[in-house]
């Protein structure tokens, strides 16, 4: 379970004070508040904070003075004429702030996304808790044979036991280490007192790359989806993956003509090269379009039958 | 006035619809939601939405489950320390979206501030309404002898007479040619039947730098609080140093213990030179530093002295 | 002519300077160094500085040591890979500066590229140059009776001898009074003693939005095509576009591979929606799809006509 | 040694490959250029490419047509101005390109500064090497009593002893399961044919932090100038501090006027809070001002106490 029982306890205590408020409110976000979606064996994410919902994205697309009064239907024409046009700055009026508990091997991934603010535990002031990824066993996949950095078919039998057995006591050892250097009691004062205790800064270098950190990690409605496309995308490494799948779902509660107009134009879309289109044209046209003569290299080839394949 | 009889009721009715929230809300702040505070002769500045509060900052500071429950107190001197050290993360897990009405060339010197959102009324999309800016007799302000982008004595008689008739008559005849170059009636029929009307992108040029604009303009309290430490400074131009004051205002009910952080160590602050700090030391040793030996420029010098003086 | 007699001697002189370095150099691009390409009545632009080149590109994805040995063809698989799969950080590798001279109102619709920096002719700290954009006759146009933000016929006979003769005389006619109200003599005294002149920061509001400024702007390769993509599009308004289209032919003479790539996957490319990518599967397939049982709005149906059409 | 044979005498061949060029170029940093110094046990930081030098500063802040002929006393003058201001624009002009080498937690604190652009070799695509950080004895320290997040004491005898023979052991260990889970052989194929190996990027998460990675780094002078007042100031961790040594010495090399600006006006200065100049101008005048009746906190008091004192 990602959070004790106290973390839970603190989070249903916030979950109760409700206030008034004259700002654009969203129930169905609301609902999600605060509660942690559980990823992975030991991660989550959950929403802290929210500005904006649909109607914010029209509202500044149309610098208006008020809500205003169109109907419904006519805001998500809006927004999706908006979002097929790749206009931004609208998008940018919404903003949400996420509590992420990740492996330090996604984060440092995550932390890419450069038009974000983050806030992380720092291990340099704090101790980390005792927790580490380690993969299901279906997770537990082979060097791709096609794709450099992909995976190939699951790790089976003695392989795959061998595997779990190596992360867990890695993990576990370094993790024991770690603390045994520190040499901190719960209270602060040594554990041993002939030891005065490795500094914090440095001691944390001894913990392994699927150890979880948290942070708090705000970012706007545009580069939310941008990460999204990237990270959600079936290339994306599973781990990152799944957040970004848990987040698509707090965004078809919080903006929903946004989300059908991103899954409809960005998710659901593929772009088409120059030589693609050409193509595309012959063959509508009536000719029996080959590779050789496509002007595409069979590696682009591949890729167009499989998006216009049955 | 700023607004017209139509959108002061439009923002009338928004302010009176109210609905709950599980997030953080600021009654000060929900006091002044989406009233504009008039700026010069036509402009105004006024919070559309905001995210966050004082809390907030703590609260990310500490990557913490819930809102906890220190102290006031506390949480006003980790916010102090924060600032006093420049940790500028934590304050960016507040945002604020305004709504602002300038002039053209306040907004050329706004919009250097890049790390903030924007959607702009469009003069290729919209016909501008009427308004330019025209300084007031007292801000009517001779070039400065010393400094070379700045102001000097007022102007008085004759010459502020002329000045302020040219602005006026440049002004609104440029304006009322651009009306008569896009030949267009209000409901968008041409207004003269044998005109075409030139596009919209074109007829704009011929307004003036103080035409007003507006835009939607968001970003997260640190970027806001560089915007202001660089705005509301006396060496600012007065017609952009009038919004930095008017949004410290907004800032001050918003997240009062970070406004007075703020103020302490950023704008009444100030920096000293390694070559400052010498002659600092020095005098407070009791040695009686003249210029000419105190490794200073004369303007550096005289900056010192300014700054230390009675 | 865009530059006067004393700057084309100044870059002259700064073209005959040449110095040895160990950096990635490129022939074609050195070739154009600091020379002013015209672009609309009086504005340019150079190129000023750069850093890195194709090679650079494929160094950084490689995380290499050296240059490498790869071959040419090599180098640009990888580049077309990269761009194909939209893979940003190795294009960011590149740099270049310019030099644009610009009407402002071109100006600010470039100033939203907020990934760039940028340094612009001051007019609170100097006089601007009696200058101002006036368009060609053929560029005249009428507004677009299809879409709200384009142009459409060009203006004809009276109605384009009116429009150009108000344009003309009202950007002198501000200019003049510009000059008039600052009352600073080419040497920086008063040219009538009689008056203090009013304050440069002040004075320029009165100038028109076609008046040129310019600025040094300087980006990398991922954001200045993303300019190019933006801005050299159909729908971007035509002064501008003339700008990204001589950046374009700066980018080939800079980066060949890259600018192969950007111009079959970005610019001759096009993103079909999840809808469109079913039409065109069913109409493979042999159906006679019409646009009511399409899944496409009136508006999407004719663009993918338009994409797709012979 | 952090670099191999091979890897050195690739640097060789680049270094001797001599252009010629019309950008300025600075000699002294293009004696520098490619070669690695290194850092820490296997860590390196070397200047891959550069644009600008301090004359760009000056010609952008003047938006000049050429190199100007100003004295180099005029430009080290307003390099100065530039500095003391905070005049961040023109320092941006300049951009430069590392290659570094760095322990993956030291890589977490440096990828914080966002405006960088950054490729680093990927774990998802390729093998790490077998090479990670220990201190040396003198860096062994113990947590501080005073700093949470601090180093105090170095540690001695047995503990020293224990703790690298731990942070080697594990990190050791680790990597040697990292590679057989890998079960690739150097040439891609399998090390052990009865097993299939792990993923690339599931296997990675075995590592430690004081893993090295690297990375290709590019950033502007402003923001690099930003990174160095953090991380070479004496509160930044060892491990980073040392990287922003050595790039400061870089920036002495490539633009030394503004160099020597930051260091009296950034790293040599400090920022004084309204209440400590008041403290100042109160002792100034006479008054043996006590820490009770200052307005400070002891905190704040003794900052200042040791900022002023002899």
């Amino acid at each position: 379970m990602p959070l004790t029982e106290a973390q839970l306890a603190e989070i249903a205590v916030q979950r109760k004070v409700v206030g008034t408020t004259r700002r654009a409110t969203v129930p169905a976000l609301e609902a999600l508040l605060f509660t942690a979606v559980p990823l992975l064996d030991h991660g989550f994410v959950r929403v802290i904070d929210y500005m904006g919902d649909d109607g914010a994205i029209v509202q500044a697309a149309r610098v208006s003075y008020g809500r205003g009064t169109r109907r419904v239907s006519e805001d998500a024409g809006l927004i999706r004429y908006l979002m097929r046009h790749r206009h931004s700055t609208p998008f940018e009026m919404c903003e949400i702030k996420l509590h992420v508990k990740l492996p330090i091997f996604v984060a440092r991934q995550w932390i890419r996304h450069r038009m974000a603010n983050v806030n992380e535990y720092s291990a340099r002031y704090s101790v980390m808790d005792r927790e580490f990824y380690i993969p299901a066993p279906e997770q537990l996949a082979a060097q791709s044979a096609v794709n450099r950095q992909g995976r190939g078919a699951v790790l089976q039998g003695d392989e795959a036991a061998e595997v779990l057995t190596l992360l867990r006591d890695d993990a576990a050892r370094n993790y024991d280490h770690y603390i045994h250097m520190l040499n901190e009691a719960p209270d602060g004062t040594p554990a041993d007192e002939g030891r005065r205790g490795l500094a914090r800064e440095l001691a944390r270098m001894n913990l392994t790359l699927n150890a979880y950190t948290q942070w708090y990690w705000k970012t706007d409605l545009h580069n939310l989806l941008n990460f999204c496309a990237l990270r959600a995308d079936p290339h994306a490494q599973y781990e990152i993956r799944v957040y970004a799948d848990a987040i698509l779902e707090m965004v078809r509660a919080w903006v929903p003509a946004a989300h059908e107009a991103f899954c409809d134009y960005r998710l659901g879309a593929a772009t088409l090269s120059a030589q693609m289109l050409a193509v595309v044209r012959r063959r509508l046209a009536g000719e029996a379009v080959e590779q050789p003569s496509s002007g595409l290299s069979k590696r682009e080839w591949t890729e167009l039958e499989t998006l216009l394949g049955p």
